[in-house]
C-alpha cells in the first residue's frame, strides 16, 4: 500500500508532517509506504533539522506550493508540479492508494473532483468531520464544501456517512439523523422537507429522523447530514462556543491562591476533556464520494494530527472503502429512480 | 401605559407568570399597569396559593387555553378567547401597549402577523434573542420565526436590529454582521452574497461584513443577522454546546474528596458563569417587524424571565421602538428600491 502525504499543506508544514509521517512509519508502518511530496531541498533540510531519516520514505520532488491565497480553481488548473496536484494525479493514475494534506481545503476539494473524479452518483465530494459527544463522535457532512446542496445530495452524504461510520469508526448499525429546526417529520425549509422524505425511504441507512442541533452532542446519532453551509456553522460555533467556555473557566482558576490551588487537583480531570475535544486525536476528514480515498488533515494539524490522518487513509484503504461506497449509492440511488418512476405512474 | 401579560403561557404558567408579574410591579411597576389574561378562576386560586396580591394588577378573563400541540395557525383564528389571542386583539385595538408571552413561538408568531400585523415594508414579524459571550451580549435575529428568508429581508433585519440595540440594549453605533462560512465578501450562497451586498449600501446601518460562527462568541457584533433556519442552529446549538460542556465538568470535580473541596473554592466563580450565560437575565426575544412591541419569553422561563421580559417591554414602549423603526425601515428600503433602479437604468 502507497500513501502521498502533501509535506507542504497546512500551518505548520513542512515541519509538523515531517514529524506524523515518521511517527506514523514507526507505530504502523508495516506493509505501507509513505510518498512525502514537496519541494526535495526543503524536505530534505527540514528532516536533517529534526534529525528525522527519510530512509524509510519515498521522496518525490514537487517544486512548485500552493498557498492559502491561491484561487483554489486556478491552483487546480495550474500549479501541476505542486505537491497536491502531483499527488492526485499519481492517485488518479493508480501509482497510489490514498492521498492526505492538511492544505487549503478549496483547492484539495476542487482539485479532487477535476483530477481524481468521483463515485458514479456523486457530482463533489462532501467534507465529513467527527465531532466529540458526551457519548461518541459523530460524523458530520456536508461541512463546507457545498455550501449550496440539493436534497438528493443531502440523501447520498446519508449514504455515504453511513458506510464510513461502519467501516472507519466500528459502529454496526450507525444511526443517521437530518439536522433540522424541530422533531417532526415537517419540520424545516422545502429543502429540509424533501431530504426528510429521501432519507425515509433509503434502503442502504438506518434513519433515526431530524435531530435538533441543542441536542447534537448528547452524542445519540452517528452520522449527521445537512447542507454544507449549515454543516460549516456547526462544525465552526462548536469549536468556537467550547473555546470560549474554555478560556471563560480561567478567571474562575486564577481568581485567588485557593482558586489556584483547587486548579492542580482537577487539572488531570480537565486534560482528558481537553484530550475528548481535541481534534487532532481524530486527525482529519475524508473527502467523501472522491473516486479514492482523500484525507483532508486540519490545517492547524501538528505532528499527531498527521499521524492520525495517515492511519484513517490507511483504513480506507484495507477496507476498501470507496468500493463499498459505490455499492451503498447504487442501491440507494436505484431505489430513489424507482420511487420517482412509481410518482410518475401514479400521478 | 399598559402591559398585557399571557399568564397562561409557557411551561411554568400560571405560577411564575404571577410571580414574575408580582416582581415588575414591585420593582418597576411606576406608571404602568400589568393586565394578566387566563381563566379568571385558574388565576386567582393560583394568586392565593402563592400569597400574591391581586388588586395592583388588572384581570382581563379567557376561558380558551392554547397548548403546545396546537396547531398555530388554526388556533391564531380559531381560540380568539385564549389569553394569547385577546392579548394580541387588543394590542391591535389600542387599548394597551405591549404583549409578552411565554406561550407557543409558532401561534405568537402567526396570530402576531394575523392580528397586530407588521410595519410598513415587513411582511413576518423576526425572532430576535440575545447571545452572550466573552464581552457583551449580541442581538441574533431571525432566530427561527422564518425559516426561509429572501435577501431583502435579511437586509431588514439588520435595520431594525440595529434600531433595537441603540434603543434597548444601549449600543450607541450597532456594529451589524452578517453569519458567513468566510470574512470575505464573495463568500457563502447567492443568498448571502445577496444580502451581503445589500447590507453594505444600507444606509440605516453600520455593516461590520460577515462574521464566521466560529468568531460569535469573541463578542465583537452587537447585531448579527441570517435566515431564521441558520439562526435556530445557532441559538439552540450555543445552548447544547454550553450545557454539554458544563455537564462534562461534573465528572471532573466528582472525582474525589480533594476535587469536591477544589469544587467549593471555584463554586462562586462558576456561579457568575452561569448567571452570564443564563437567558433569564434577558427575559425575552421581542417579535421584530410587529406594528407594536410583542415580547416573546422563553418557554421555560421562571419568574425572573418573566420580570425581564415585561421590563423589556416597558422599554420599548418608552422609546417608541416600533415608531423609531418605521423612520429607519423607510429609509432602507427607499435605498434599495433607489439602487434597484439605478442598476435597471444602468443595463
Amino acid at each position: 500500500m502507497k500513501i502521498l502525504l502533501d509535506a507542504m499543506g497546512g500551518d505548520n508544514a513542512p515541519n509538523a508532517v515531517l514529524q506524523g509521517a515518521a511517527q506514523a512509519a514507526q507505530e504502523f508502518g508495516q506493509g505501507m509506504t509513505i510518498a512525502l511530496l514537496g519541494p526535495a531541498e526543503t524536505l530534505k533540510k527540514a528532516a536533517a533539522e529534526l534529525s528525522i531519516d527519510l530512509a524509510p520514505f519515498e521522496l518525490i520532488d514537487c517544486p512548485e506550493v500552493i498557498t492559502m491565497e491561491d484561487d483554489p480553481v486556478k491552483a487546480a488548473r495550474q500549479k501541476k508540479d505542486s505537491s497536491m496536484i502531483r499527488g492526485l494525479t499519481m492517485l488518479k493514475n493508480g501509482e497510489a492508494d490514498a492521498f492526505v494534506s492538511a492544505g487549503s481545503t478549496g483547492a484539495l476539494h476542487v482539485a479532487t473532483s477535476l483530477i481524481v473524479r468521483t463515485l458514479k452518483g456523486i457530482k463533489r465530494p462532501a467534507l465529513a468531520a467527527q465531532i466529540p459527544t458526551l457519548k461518541q463522535p459523530f460524523l458530520l457532512l456536508d461541512c463546507g464544501a457545498n455550501a449550496e446542496c440539493r436534497a438528493d445530495m443531502i440523501n447520498t452524504f446519508g449514504t455515504m456517512g453511513s458506510v464510513y461510520a461502519q467501516q472507519i469508526m466500528g459502529r454496526a448499525v450507525p444511526a443517521v439523523a437530518l439536522v433540522n429546526n424541530g422533531a417532526e417529520d415537517h419540520k424545516g425549509t422545502p429543502l429540509y422537507r424533501e431530504a426528510h422524505e429521501r432519507l425515509k425511504t433509503n434502503p442502504s441507512i438506518h434513519f433515526a429522523g431530524n435531530i435538533e442541533p441543542r441536542d447534537l452532542l448528547k452524542g445519540d446519532a452517528d452520522v449527521v447530514v445537512c447542507d454544507g453551509f449549515v454543516g460549516n456553522v456547526i462544525l465552526k460555533l462548536t469549536e468556537g462556543v467550547a473555546g470560549a467556555l474554555l478560556s471563560m473557566l480561567k478567571p474562575v482558576f486564577l481568581k485567588n491562591i485557593a482558586t489556584k490551588l483547587a486548579y492542580l487537583t482537577v487539572k488531570g480531570g480537565f486534560k482528558d476533556l481537553k484530550k475528548m475535544m481535541d481534534s487532532e486525536e481524530v486527525g482529519g476528514a475524508p473527502l467523501l464520494g472522491a473516486a479514492k480515498p482523500v484525507i483532508k488533515a486540519h490545517g492547524s494539524s501538528k505532528a499527531k494530527g498527521i499521524k492520525n490522518a495517515i492511519r484513517q487513509a490507511r483504513l480506507c484503504v484495507e477496507n476498501d472503502l470507496c468500493g463499498t461506497m459505490q455499492k451503498a449509492l447504487d442501491e440507494t440511488l436505484a431505489a430513489a429512480a424507482a420511487a420517482e418512476t412509481a410518482a410518475a405512474e401514479g400521478n
